[in-house]
């Protein structure tokens, strides 16, 4: 958590920015839960300055869950001395200070959806405690910590990965049999993944016809034999998410077109992996996908409904660069070294099946280090 | 589904507000959820009037898991797209039409947190798509529509009830065992939640002296004899949640002090529900649950640090009035009839131990209704 701290203050200082604040209630914050690595839930202010330990505000009932080494932590019993402790927080600071907050000001916000947190009552509340602050957009510090992933981060996505692939293969692969439900299979595996760590999201059981909805939610829907079986998943294991989708076949013998459609979705992976370097375009990577996926005759634009990929960390969807397709007003980017991102083509049949294989790796200068390996073959349960 | 909407547009014409907009991104809005019965990840708009078919603009991606037998779909493929839709469905609006958003103004925001969602340049941007539009919180209608629950919501809650209680009584305490940790706890409860339905939020396992922190986190700690046990736990069952706590001891005679604790703890409950009623005002139960403990010998400023109760709906915490002292800052509320709520005294002695008994009940107008009932002895496991 110190390394985190220390992180955001080089960043502060880089941008001349001299604190950030994470202020969050009811809504919710994820960045409460990056700098705090517990689960608060009532309202909460942080403060980081560029210098000296920051400050933590939160009730007394979870004052104590607050790691004090880290943060000065001062608890409020009522409402009325949260209000206090918030103007004197604020109060205090001298004219002309850039204080950064998590919002977005709307010309840039297309590009940073998931920066533009405090609501807007909220924003309206907290700059009115100091008219003389000068309050900015905290969307830069937010990029540059969370989007290059320390040596740790990177360990405990591997770990979230393995143990995602572990899990699969050796516990639930067993356990699933014609006649259980959508519901039933997702239950047991977030119970596997709770085990190791947590669940990074709820979990994506999706078979016969339903896997052709790329983000179906698991139903009562029984499997059953001669179906595609669609399942995206992960781990997350101290803070750090894995986000992986294997697609099997239920039954012994996969019909001719399941398994050419398996074929082009795993070569349209390799694909991927080819071009991914520190440095690339999003965009070349994800026309490599597509190319690939016309060589096999499947017209992406049609069969092919989300992009490649996305970057990973504490939240699956995360702050960073993924792998997409640049448009006029999607600005293309460059793959960032350090970044962890998903690799993620599918193809989606209407009515029929669909298949997706997700994998995560880390972006290097070199090219990338795969975290996981969805199967070449079509496994058949 | 269709209820619901009723609902939103006979509240809609009774506060003469012409329409209600959600809208979400990476953002989490519950309502989303709460009207579209599904999890959509993808940037959303839904706007309903108060006649005719309320629209939804979604991502091609997602568009096929909303019922369009209840809205308007409308799909799109780019983020190009999305901003044009929007454009086109507010500039059409006649001037000086009242659309009510998800934020509270600042002056009413701490009574109102959880309704103040939308992020700030998010608003921003909405807002300023049409200049004549007379932009309202929407926290009259979100009020009025969620803190009185239909008879389907009611009987939802009763089934989350029942089967939080029964997964805990048939599964969970038989496969407690000293060496378990805290972590493995949670995930077998959590298992258990999801394949009844789903978790109405993660689960709360403290053992020892962790159990007289109310919010911890479930550990890596393994669970002794001769030590408190708390586990605070809910089901989600078709989108609503139950939301229970019960105490229990590791071993064969649970000592005199803890004894004690749970019966003022139990009294302490029994007292609530002898003062719950529709109309009733929240600090004269919160008093009589204070005064009981106060009976016993434990002074509630000391140690009861939290409230006695909140209304329970689709989030755990939901919208309308709970158990919970007035004060100068925190207006005094008379209890809804139809809404749910938590029961959930709880004495905590800091480094040893804390009991809490939470149950559930919905408020009539002769008293209440119990959806759960935590055992009047503290069972031994």
């Amino acid at each position: 958590m110190k390394e985190k701290i220390e992180r955001v203050q080089q960043v502060l200082k880089e941008h001349k920015i001299n604190s950030w604040i994470v202020f969050c209630h009811h809504s919710y914050d994820i960045h409460s839960k990056y700098l705090l690595e517990k689960n608060i839930t009532s309202a909460t202010f942080i403060m980081i300055k560029q210098e000296n330990k920051p400050i933590v505000i939160t009730s007394r009932m979870e004052s104590m869950m607050i790691d004090n080494d880290v943060y000065d932590v001062i608890a409020y019993k009522t409402r009325s001395e949260l209000i206090e402790l918030l103007k004197n927080s604020l109060s205090g600071l001298e004219n002309g200070k850039k204080i950064a907050i998590n919002y977005v000001p709307k010309d840039n916000l297309f590009d940073n959806f998931s920066m533009d947190i405090l609501p807007a009552g909220t924003f309206e509340f907290l700059t009115s405690l100091n008219n003389n602050i000068n309050w900015v957009s905290a969307k830069d510090i937010i990029r540059d910590v969370r989007s290059v992933k320390t040596k740790k981060e990177i360990e405990n996505h591997r770990i979230a990965a393995k143990l995602a692939e572990e899990l699969m293969e050796k516990v639930v692969e067993q356990k699933i049999k014609p006649g259980m439900t959508e519901k039933e299979i997702k239950a047991l595996i977030e119970y596997e993944c709770n085990k190791r760590g947590g669940i990074a999201f709820e979990a994506i059981v999706a078979s016969g016809e339903n896997s052709a909805i790329p983000h179906h939610h698991a139903s009562k829907t029984k499997i059953k034999e001669n179906q595609v079986l669609l399942i995206d998943y992960g781990v997350s294991y101290n803070w750090s998410n894995s986000d992986i989708t294997r697609t099997y076949w239920i039954g012994k013998n996969p019909p001719e077109e399941v398994l050419r459609v398996y074929e082009a979705v795993d070569a349209a992976k390799e694909a991927a992996y080819k071009h991914i370097k520190a440095g690339v375009f999003a965009s070349e990577v994800e026309n490599a996908v597509r190319e690939t996926m016309k060589e096999f005759g499947y017209d992406p634009e049609k069969y092919f409904i989300h992009s490649t990929g996305h970057p990973l960390g504490i939240e699956t969807h995360d702050v960073g660069v993924g792998i997409y397709k640049a448009s006029e007003t999607v600005a293309d980017k460059r793959l960032i070294e350090n970044s962890v991102v998903t690799v993620e083509p599918g193809l989606y049949f209407e009515g029929k099946f669909g298949v997706r294989l997700e994998d995560d790796c880390v972006v290097t200068k070199d090219g990338s280090i795969r975290l996981s390996n969805t199967p070449k073959k079509i496994i058949t349960i």
